[in-house]
């Protein structure tokens, strides 16, 4: 194999503006937290050209870096959340950020592209499985007449049931004291319905916390229930 | 945006081997000649255990360099084949080769895996439309309950109708006098029914010569058919 470069350099064309600041809670998938909405602005260089057309299609590939896991390493080895923490499953037959290169691959749904008096683009997603910072590196239109195998077989991989996720009265006042939208309660509604417990704590009794946007979401699982205990606006009453 | 890495180097993870040697016949999306089939070679640094559970799997995502268009570099506008040439799409908008960073993504079917004696794996896949050499930076599972929205709205990206494909007697012929197998002659048809010539030389009435593996395909397109001329095995028969 000759002549073959060994590596090659790849540029961020953007970078990702999430409510998700922390990995706990983000979806494990794209498309499974409807209501996740995120925000990617492209580098200056990108003039609005570049995006010509593209509000013609529903849905667009988003690559990006795991930058989170990129000073971790891969593994040739991944335990999926699917299996409960229990089997391992090679690298390349999961979706784990730990892998070679550390390339992410999301299919969002594309809700609006803005551009403003300085000529920078902002693409508006939802159903996002992205960090705040996440540095993008391609925008692909979605093409359905071939890649959508709605009958394919994906071995261990498959849609989770949700839980019911309530609401604790403690939890409903703090929504009304920081006036908190109705988006932002789906969207935490949506979050824990995906149960984003690590699996060797599902048996543990304790409260976890989710940090979405400037808040920490307090919330515990009861009898496959999810229950909201408290949502604290951060830096503002950490003693409620 | 403070703190973020300028760029990240990429390394390929393996090679692909395809009967492709050129661009021109090859798909121009992944799936769409089913009977492409190529090999991806994973270098010695991937154990079998990288591959766990991928056997699982109908389709996998190839993530790769257009190792062909880095030095062509990248435009902010394109001219899709799908609308013949006539009109020019935002790079974002189209999947063509000549964008930011190169990267390539192609659903394919995962049709084995195969592991030597000195533990080097190769994946088997079909559907293809990648060129030989061409660098993988990373394969990913498909994952329908996430991936499949067969009625997403793709503006201009639909299939397009195909070719007939028709052999001429001296073409038929060479089949026999190069044993051809029944797979290759599938192969040049279902490569000619997506007409690969240029848009903007539809009107030409001229014979094309596709490359593959070994063999150059002779074909010309007359009244929206495709007849096959002739077959010519490389070094051996160029006069005939």
């Amino acid at each position: 194999m000759n002549n073959h470069p060994d590596s090659f350099t790849i540029k961020p064309i953007g970078y990702v503006f999430s409510p998700y600041k922390q990995k706990f809670g983000l979806a494990r998938q794209s498309g499974l937290i409807p209501n996740a909405v995120i925000e990617i602005r492209l580098q200056p260089l990108f003039t609005p050209d570049c995006v010509r057309g593209l509000q013609s299609f529903d849905y667009v590939w988003v690559h990006f870096i795991f930058h989170a896991a990129v000073d971790e390493g891969w593994l040739p080895l991944i335990r999926p959340p699917k299996l409960g923490g229990r089997k391992k499953m090679g690298v390349f037959a999961t979706r784990s950020p730990h892998r070679p290169n550390h390339l992410g691959l999301s299919l969002l749904k594309l809700e609006d592209i803005r551009i403003d008096a300085q000529q920078q683009i902002t693409l508006i997603l939802s159903g996002a499985d992205l960090l705040d910072q996440t540095p993008v590196i391609d925008i692909k239109p979605y093409l359905a007449y071939v890649e959508a195998k709605p009958h394919a077989e994906c071995g261990f991989a498959h849609a989770r049931p949700l839980l019911p996720v309530c609401w604790q009265p403690r939890a409903l006042q703090a929504l009304q004291k920081w006036q908190i939208s109705p988006d932002f309660k789906l969207l935490v509604e949506e979050s824990l319905a995906q149960d984003p417990r690590p699996a060797h704590q599902h048996n543990k009794d304790k409260i976890f916390v989710m940090q979405l946007d400037d808040y920490d979401v307090l919330f515990e699982v009861k009898d496959e229930e999810a229950w909201v205990v408290n949502v604290r606006k951060r830096g503002f009453d950490v003693l409620t």
